[in-house]
């Protein structure tokens, strides 16, 4: 099955939003096994519009229009798609009676041009919108899918989750599709794309790895007659992958980021954390928190980053900052012991480091960092020649923390 | 003039990567008075390619070909386009030579596959590139402006800016074009781009409005003969924007950022700041290190998530935790004065607040926080009901309490 994206907006052609609609709904389809072969963008206009699902009919079985859903007079994709289908548009009572709740919750007036949005193409298959008042629809037409999903992303992102990929998980033949990712820290992604070649070659389950910050997803995805059937193909490449990777592996749960997976670890054990930061400047922490529930195990941290509050805060010795310099393994031991000490917590993650621009120099260039780990009695330290820009090397260094943490307390706490 | 953005590259089809280049290429098309009515994203399939390139030929004066510039035999852009325009490909001495330069720098070994990356189409206008192998393309051929650019974000953007950018200067009919952008905070895109109506619907200069994280740009663009007159007719537009804004315009430099434009402010002042944070948790003094020269005005600062921490490593009173809650004007203002005291800064700030997903009560609802700010003896605090989930709350919170610190230093120190 091939698909077509077709992204409607003109605020995407002038540049004004990046379209990252088209990059998840180009993922999902990797995922269900459609191939997207084509990717359009087309601005608020009916004539552009009618052209590129006209060209689109000719070349893709499954054509998804994003975007042109709302209650103006410029939102026109379901005009358009009616009429390049020669489809009558119907009321529909059930996405009328959404509309009047969710205005009425918000407290706002209902006008003429809202019950423009109750309007479907008539037999096609109306997918209710639970975040706002654009339905999507599916409309089955001339032997092409038609899919129309509203451009917000906290619209869209749910739709496609719960309704468009349920709707080709039935519609496969019987076919069953299941899927599961392993996430790797601490690995590079061209050394993972290289050492799992022999793995991306097969084409039932396929393997496909994508590159997050410091991280590398690889997705395994087999198509078979039963749930049961897809497993057994899936199981065998993920354990392959999992011995591969060792302790890089941080999860195999879809929904689960890093700084969740360290949460939870620590929780499971009853530990608890804190940081002191010089070089991430509190991003390190600001990541943990993002973590819900947190709290259990995050009582707060430090952000040292002038020598003074080392010294002040967190008692690291001025002899040592005079003999190694704030950038360097004795200093990120005492900053990981001291932050330990003052916080009366189980475990306790230091950053210190030369993120640029400035600040290099031959012996301690941009990108250096050290990283300091104590747990309980124990002290780790790691250092890390990380490259890009100011930020990457600060967010490279928040994902190397987690990840001597994990290590670190499985370690220490089998 | 027309243009039509076709970026090359499976990885895109798949979902692997968001297509940010053809969004920076849009808002380049904008700002250079290019209309830009399609995008399309295409594999690295030949049969493909022609047929997006004859059908871009059909309907634009520019067609923009990103990516595909690399030495292997999936690479074919070049190839193609030559063919869509019967153009004969020939070696270029400067572009080879760059080749053997950077990967002999790398310590890489040249093969054959190397010198592929320096065919170009005969009579054509190569662009050099400083930061990778590839070079782009300037083709002027059968009436259309072929532009071929390589897809590694820190390759593709250095050239547009450099290189394609003052080629649609140069061939402006003399036309001279000139931008500024005035960037707000604290008022929502959808009110500044209601109130500001009167002035888009101007040609020359054109008025458009970009929504980032907190804030607001308005970019005001003229055409004119000469620089001279087309400052002319930029000024009294910046000035009544700036006028309409007041002390919510923080630049109007193109390059400064929010937290940039603050240390600036504070270093110029000869002040220091510190931060206390519970909501935020290290988000808001990792945005502040961003900056480069964060060192000269920001020694440290605490995160202070628990009550305990609060407690002890800035001194918030029992008694104000227990009557008013984590959660409240008063703490959030004893957390600014314990911050600023602890740390001897001259401005500290502090957030405190529901950030979600769980937490929230009738009183208290997801979103609701408190930001103080003390400036020297002032002290001040103000209270947010943000929309959105964690993240958006806390990315909120951040923008405005840098806001704060704006308003209140100004006030402070005219």
């Amino acid at each position: 099955m091939t698909a077509e994206i077709i992204c409607v907006g003109t605020e995407i052609l002038l540049g004004n939003i990046v379209n990252t609609n088209a990059a998840y709904l180009a993922e999902k389809c990797a995922y269900l096994g459609i191939s997207n072969y084509y990717q359009v963008v087309v601005g608020d206009n009916e004539a552009r519009l009618l052209d590129a699902i006209n060209t689109a009919k000719d070349r893709a079985d499954v054509i998804f229009l994003v975007g042109g859903l709302g209650p103006t007079e410029d939102d026109l994709t379901k005009e358009t798609a009616a009429k390049a289908f020669n489809v009558k548009l119907v009321e529909d009572d059930k996405a009328k009676e959404n509309i009047i709740s969710i205005l009425s919750k918000r407290g706002l007036d209902i006008t003429n041009n809202n019950y423009k949005q109750a309007l479907v193409p008539e037999g096609s298959i109306v997918l209710y919108n639970d975040n706002g008042t654009a339905p999507g629809i599916i409309m089955e037409a001339e032997g092409t899918v038609t899919i129309m999903l509203p451009g917000p992303p906290n619209e869209f992102i749910p739709m496609v989750d719960k309704q468009v990929e349920p709707y080709f998980m039935d519609k496969g033949n019987g076919d069953v599709i299941y899927s599961k990712v392993v996430k790797i820290i601490g690995v590079g992604e061209s050394k993972v794309a290289d050492q799992i070649k022999f793995l991306t070659a097969m084409t039932n389950p396929t393997v496909a790895t994508y590159a997050k910050t410091g991280e590398v997803h690889v997705r395994v995805t087999a198509f078979a007659d039963s749930e049961d059937e897809a497993k057994t193909l899936v199981k065998p490449v993920v354990d392959k992958i999992k011995e591969m990777y060792g302790a890089n592996v941080y999860t195999t749960n879809e929904a689960e980021t890093l700084e969740e997976s360290v949460v939870h670890m620590l929780s499971k054990r009853g530990l608890t954390i804190t940081t002191a930061e010089s070089c991430t400047g509190g991003l390190l922490a600001g990541t943990i928190v993002n973590a819900a529930g947190a709290s259990d195990v995050f009582n707060g941290g430090f952000i040292t980053y002038s020598n003074k509050f080392k010294k002040n805060m967190i008692g690291v010795k001025k002899t040592s900052l005079d003999k190694y310099g704030a950038v360097s393994e004795k200093v990120a031991k005492e900053m990981a012991k001291g932050a330990q000490r003052e916080a009366k917590a189980d475990v306790a993650i230091s950053t210190t480091g030369i993120a640029g621009p400035g600040g290099g120099t031959k012996d301690k260039p941009v990108g250096l960092v050290y990283i300091g780990c104590a747990v309980k009695d124990k002290i780790y330290v790691e250092e890390f020649r990380f490259s890009g820009n100011r930020a990457k090397v600060r967010q490279s260094t928040v994902a190397m923390a987690l990840s001597m943490v994990r290590k670190y307390v499985l370690e220490c706490y089998k």
